[in-house]
């Protein structure tokens, strides 16, 4: 697969606006923050991450934080109202910096592996997708690095040639 | 005691702004943190709770946030500043989303404990109060969990029966 | 499914030996240490739990604990090492103190529920598994925490019975 | 209040063997977990602490550490399985090393202070006792920083007259 | 060196806008962290830190936090895309109450040490330069705690004499 | 420089006790931490980290953690002492299984690096030196994570001809 045909694929999106949700949980488990954490990204946030914080009266709790888009602030807000113990949710936009991304595809001895080429301005970052690696690393039994030093070696290799 | 006749304890508030101010401490020790979170608290702070960061110099350090009515903005701000090592804090107004609350009374084994009920358009969460269940445990000197399983038992009942 | 019947499902361990292996790791992503996880409890590891530790040249890190059966110190040490960035992993085994465990099933308006239930000289408590409630909470599309509390009465409505 | 009236107060334990119980716990609320720290310390314990720890399935959670004689092991760890959702503990016998302590008195401008001083081969330190300095921060409205500062100035002019 | 002589140094900055740029990041060594904490700091960031939160599929991951003057957003932002693995970063401005600093020099017994004033309007806070007393436990090869004790003791007589 | 030449290099230790030495810090501010650090990695520990952790009356502490030599025991242990506000430290002896390390040099277009080469039984595992990438880095000017990649991929192709 070459790096023209793809071109069509590239997310033009750069700068753009993020919701940020938080809540604070003292009253609630881990197996259910779990849980919750499947149910937003299934709802579609665009990352869903849990911070380790310390509350009133010696609690250990978390902050869960979801990312979205700021359209579906009230479906993020009522599935956190509905699946946390939370009784509230406090909530913020923040603008963003995205690079523009394209993937590539080169061959290792284990398989194909996919790269996410990043841009922006002369930045160029070329990462193997973590999930093609551990596919073939099972696949063949093997450690997962090895796929993973292979598939850096060829993008190495491709960038020479280029 | 029956839903109806609670009407009147429903807390309105269910979108507002909250103010979070928040500093990074890499000079000050846990015992005075703990000290701070309780004058914090005194002063009508809604929450005040403690990230664990790492900052420059292999320093572990801790991120202190207090959540609080934006126009204790001076007030809270000037305790952060006399009571910490901060030389300076930053804040923010995030908008919140609360669910209305009341509460209601559960007839346990061990004694009445007050359920939160919170509601939020077709959500509703019954929530056995904490501190109820932890005074009836000492009382009784038996597990907490017995009590809180017993008080989120009578509330299942209870839903049955509406 | 009654109690009598599950009595030879009771696991009669309550005191033995468990090896606990560890390793810091500065020098491996997050996405790997996912992967590694999921490896280590398929290859037989009885938990696996990372905690967020802080080294020397400001580099944040993670401690890779692993829980398992003290024979299985070989194969355990030899996936770290094979699947993980570190040269060296460090090993000690602990006593432990285990519940007995049986499990007992309850109905709800949702499903059956699985309770464990464990004891421990005059210790007895009962747990809906959790995975059971995540199951019925997703067929029925309603909040996991309804058919955890439904499973908690239901279980309190056993006791009384009994 | 001299040095040399203090010596009977000296601890003099310097090196013994110390209990430390530990049990993950991603099936328990902060809320509970600050309830349990309360009771297990009232037990006797000599130390309780969390660490905020991952484990598998997305769950964020506790590990319960608890420091305590190695008689008391039995009686800690029924306290542990009663009063927490796990289903066993885990323990060992570390060896420790223990400055031997006494306590002298300073005057700062805002009253007594008593200071811990702590000695081990040829190491002296001496820390003001955080709790007096509260109190008279308490009683004077003054930052407790104000009274910290005073009673370290205190012990340093001590240091010099001696 | 006198207080008067040094008013010239007083930062008046007393209130003032900051930005804040976050990025969460699963795909990054805790070696590759602490060279851009370097980095970022070498380039003008005021201040980097590094918060550890959960990601999806089992990955510990840290959030990196860099403060910075709001006209340094662009610099700042292309250096955390050029040496880290995110292939975005989210920022917001927050707004700042700064003490007003200046700094006094107090003797001790082990050389001098500067001490910070800060002051906002009648909180007034001192604290001796960390690197100061740093540097001179190493000189003279004693424990850092003295020469800071020694310090804050100096304070307090130069407090007096004034 | 090839393979063979290296082998006089190889540490041979592969299985060995290392002492882990602990002290919970709730006294002790940030800032002293990484002084210590500092301290207790040029007096000869193996490695030095720190854990978060909660302690009681709501203070955020940090666990210090020191992995060294079992002879260094009573030097880590008064340092420590020195160092520090604790008033006595734990300590225990682990097992360690520990790959054989020799190092090979590749060439890369921005300089050469060294590889650590570990080993295991069948295990081998090539890790381009961090330090060597971060200076090569630093001189060309480049991103870290391009001369990283770059060994990487020579790292590969030295497999392949081998």
């Amino acid at each position: 697969m070459r790096k023209k045909k793809l071109s069509h694929q590239i997310v033009n999106e750069t700068k753009d606006a993020v919701l940020l949700i938080e809540a604070n949980l003292d009253d609630q488990t881990g197996e259910g923050l779990g849980y919750v954490m499947t149910q937003l990204l299934a709802a579609g946030a665009y990352d869903v991450y849990f911070t380790p914080i310390q509350m009133k009266k010696d609690r250990p709790a978390v902050k869960l934080s979801v990312l979205g888009n700021p359209l579906a602030k009230t479906a993020l807000t009522k599935l956190i109202l509905a699946e946390t113990s939370t009784i509230g949710v406090r909530y913020q936009t923040w603008q963003r910096a995205i690079m523009q991304r394209h993937f590539e595809t080169v061959q290792t001895p284990y398989g194909a592996v996919q790269l996410k080429v990043a841009t922006y301005d002369d930045i160029e970052k070329k990462t193997p997708e973590f999930d093609d690696c551990a596919q073939l690393a099972r696949k063949h039994q093997i450690p997962l690095m090895t796929v993973y030093q292979a598939a850096l070696a060829a993008a190495g290799q491709l960038a020479k040639g280029e």
